[in-house]
């Protein structure tokens, strides 16, 4: 037994049993300890984008963290993106980051670089691992704080002679670590919220974190039913049950001004597990904060508190009983359409409509699938998983995450075609691991958002260095051969009709497929 | 004019003229600033592996930085890792990273990262421009650490309002920066090097950075040829001006053990832009440090210095003239195979024999190609660009790069399939740009290093966890769907005959093309 076993063996005694990796030289002894314990689930992936997107997938929904493995501080840094949006998620997930043998940093060898640097800006703790004798308590540390309320990123630094070191035999076998719980609720902050709702003024909830599931949800439901309160979620969240069954639940829109006209009414805004809305940029003569000045802004809890506690309390105190009706979704108007030329908007509907019980949503839609919510609110129930971070290219490993977590259930992936492109490699691991994954891709061909976004800055009508930076075409991606390629199936289509057909097949089979919807 | 031209005509002031980017929103006013200078020449990447690798091969061909574009911390830390090999290569290049507006950074908006932090371990110089006046200064103050010798990764965070800011009518056009040039050599250095090698006994010029190129690597040569010195480079180089008409350099190895026996009766280790060899990993029971003990390592020149002169000048203190004859590699003693199944043996022996006249040879070939260097030496003249930093995912970029330098010259890219995935989005910017580019990718359909690595730490027969983790096979990566996904055509061979075909068609051709060597 060896430092790296005492890794693993730290790892599964604390129940993480999933170990997202892409391994090198430095790791081999760990990767050799893997090996030893087959309880480990290893999956591979061909880039540490996916690697980490796929672990933040996974803990999303397995409520638990996985582990990473990732080689020195440049396969770190290729993680670093997704690690990013797992750290706005307040995804738990433990990093191991092998490295040089602490005698060999010293001489600067080629792959040297300063790993806790790396780390630091994307990691909410980070340690490096002294010795064999100390990874145990330092890989317990780690664990802890990662599963310590409200989630953290952490990332452990592990030297190879960490790891090859032998330990003696009777090393004590590791113990289960405590996380921290949610912080209990305050009696004010509860009797504040329940005064201003009573108030009849306009009042939203603003709720973040896991006031979008279970209990804390349908609390939030039944006070929205009673007292005629605005629910509402951040623009990105890592995890929201949703569906007819659900309280529904409004999206604050992204685009600044719209943001602004949403909430410009409100008297008071009570922030669950959320914080005061802001924007995601900066524009020029537009408000960073997108409340209104005169708003009455109060937190009923913060990220780091118990938001269930939080919202039943509130409710309580609203005199309302567990069993008081909550709020329920319009029904839409109308069907999907059902035949044309396929469009972003003919997607959002199609999908809305077919979504089955209990699947997993990854949105990494972008422009396309702003409007999606507008219909999944009525559709079966399922989590909608969101990019937090803003740093494309989670989609397809957030998905392969998500389905190895959940291997029961229909992981359906909505992706813009620019940022599928960040992490296309994903597509192999769903096929490797023969996750039941439908990907849509729409296939606009452009990075739709900054058109817009050059629109927003004056320019009507970009030139050739713009259209160079912003458009995908010439030569046009094809995402049936990319997905080939990767072992996955896929099909292009260009109508209603035709997407119906491919989304109602590709549900109907068992793992990954992709449809390249052409709009 | 606003601080994003002002950032625009200081890079063009100082003769960088292409600008390899993925722009975000926060980059719209410096994009819309490039649509305004079409004499700046804007190469999108899909990913900004892509960009920061291809600004790397740029720049090792055209002997001057290019700029990149990236969007914020998280999509500086996708550039990450090739910056890392960039560093290490000590390749000039300038990053300009669109961040927030300064007045934003405070709300802690989803993308908000600490880009400082995550640019300091793999840029030599970083700084963050104060406001739209002081962006000449600060932006010429990159250009001239970069372009100081030996080269600099400098990295500039650009807020938004930075960019934004109109700047008064009569700001002064910029000027161009003054670079350090490289330190002159020290005469007792020279003598000290003349006096080892005089003593007759085993000498080795171990040449790094400019040492392998033009006079520097002649001078060599001619010493070399005198007194029958060994010319070694070291393992991973910028650039080595090779073939038939060079003096033909041996690659320091990279398995410990054969470094170790390749330098195991060294008397004189004369440094020149090198540094004392260190192994690339540590082992344990093996050395770090590679020259014996008891060698006389002398440093002739570092690589901050003038290797040109040091050089020319040890070879006159060695009294030999310019014409001296120098060294001439070896002919073959027989030409590559013709016919059978195809081995990695076989693609590096007839890639050897057929590139052309003045080509550009990119090595990502990792494991399989090992031994290229032995046949390359007689091949015809071209310019070698190796990993430098082991941070895999540069083959593609670094050949997009280099094409850009040098349309007129062929790029012929030994790409490993393992490392070739990292960054594969940059068969696209290939296409797109209608780059001259070869790919031959040896499709062995495993990390085959890590294989041996097992080995190393005493797994001879890899389970099921270590397999998962260092084999590309279930599915088969499918390198001619993946291409032409991308819009690159492709062939698949597993022939020597085949394979020769299609690397005389590929060379035949204009424009990317890629085959597929299953070996």
């Amino acid at each position: 037994m060896n430092g790296a076993d005492s890794l693993c063996d730290t790892l599964l005694a604390n129940d993480i049993d999933v170990c997202f990796a892409n391994p090198g030289t430095s790791e081999m002894h760990f990767v050799a300890a893997l090996d030893r314990k087959p309880r480990m689930r290893c999956v591979l992936g061909l880039f540490e984008g996916v690697v980490t997107g796929a672990a933040d997938g996974y803990a999303r929904m397995a409520d638990k963290p996985a582990a990473t493995l990732l080689h020195l501080g440049p396969g770190l840094g290729n993680g670093l993106a997704n690690l990013h949006n797992a750290r706005r998620a307040r995804t738990p997930m433990v990093n191991v980051v092998g490295d040089h043998a602490t005698y060999h940093v010293q001489y600067d060898a080629p792959l040297t670089s300063d790993a806790e640097g790396v780390a630091r800006p994307m990691s909410h703790w980070v340690d490096r691992i002294t010795d064999a004798a100390s990874v145990a308590r330092q890989t317990g540390e780690a664990i802890r704080v990662a599963r310590s309320a409200p989630g953290n990123v952490t990332t452990l630094i592990l030297p190879a002679d960490a790891a090859w070191t032998d330990l003696p035999d009777n090393t004590p076998a590791p113990t289960p670590v405590q996380p921290d719980a949610p912080k209990p609720v305050a009696a004010e902050a509860v009797r504040a919220a329940a005064d201003a709702i009573r108030s009849g003024q306009s009042t939203t909830l603003l709720l973040g974190g896991t006031a979008l599931r279970g209990r804390a949800l349908a609390a939030a439901g039944r006070i929205a039913q009673a007292f005629g309160v605005r629910l509402v979620s951040e623009t990105s969240n890592r995890r929201i049950e949703r569906g007819i069954t659900r309280a529904p639940v409004t999206r604050l829109p992204y685009p600044v001004d719209q943001a602004v006209a949403f909430l410009k009414d409100v008297k008071h805004l009570i922030m669950v597990g959320s914080r005061s809305p802001v924007a995601f940029f900066a524009y020029p003569g537009k408000p960073s904060l997108l409340a209104p000045e005169s708003a009455n802004q109060l937190v009923l809890a913060a990220i780091d508190q118990d938001l269930t506690q939080a919202l039943e309390w509130l409710a309580e105190e609203l005199g309302l009983k567990s069993d008081a009706p909550g709020l329920i979704a319009k029904p839409l108007t109308d069907g999907p359409p059902t035949s044309g030329k396929l469009t972003g908007a003919a997607i959002n509907r199609v999908v809305a409509s077919l979504i089955p019980d209990n699947a997993i949503l990854v949105d990494e839609s972008i422009t396309q699938g702003r409007e999606f919510g507008n219909f999944s609110e009525v559709s079966a129930p399922h989590d909608l998983l969101q990019l937090t971070g803003g740093a494309i290219g989670i989609g397809l490993p957030m998905a392969a995450g998500a389905a190895v977590a959940c291997p029961d259930r229909k992981v359906i992936t909505l992706q813009a075609d620019g940022s599928g492109m960040y992490t296309v490699q994903a597509l192999w691991t769903q096929a490797r691991e023969s996750l039941d994954c439908l990907t849509v891709v729409y296939a606009n061909r452009t990075y739709a958002t900054l058109h817009g976004e050059m629109k927003n800055v004056g320019v009507q009508e970009p030139g050739v260095n713009a259209r160079r930076m912003l458009d995908l075409d010439q030569p046009e991606l094809d995402w049936v051969s990319l997905a080939r390629g990767l072992g996955v199936e896929a099909v292009r289509v260009d109508s209603i009709e035709a997407f119906t057909s491919a989304v109602q097949a590709g549900l109907a089979r068992k793992g990954p497929f992709l449809i390249e919807a052409l709009i």
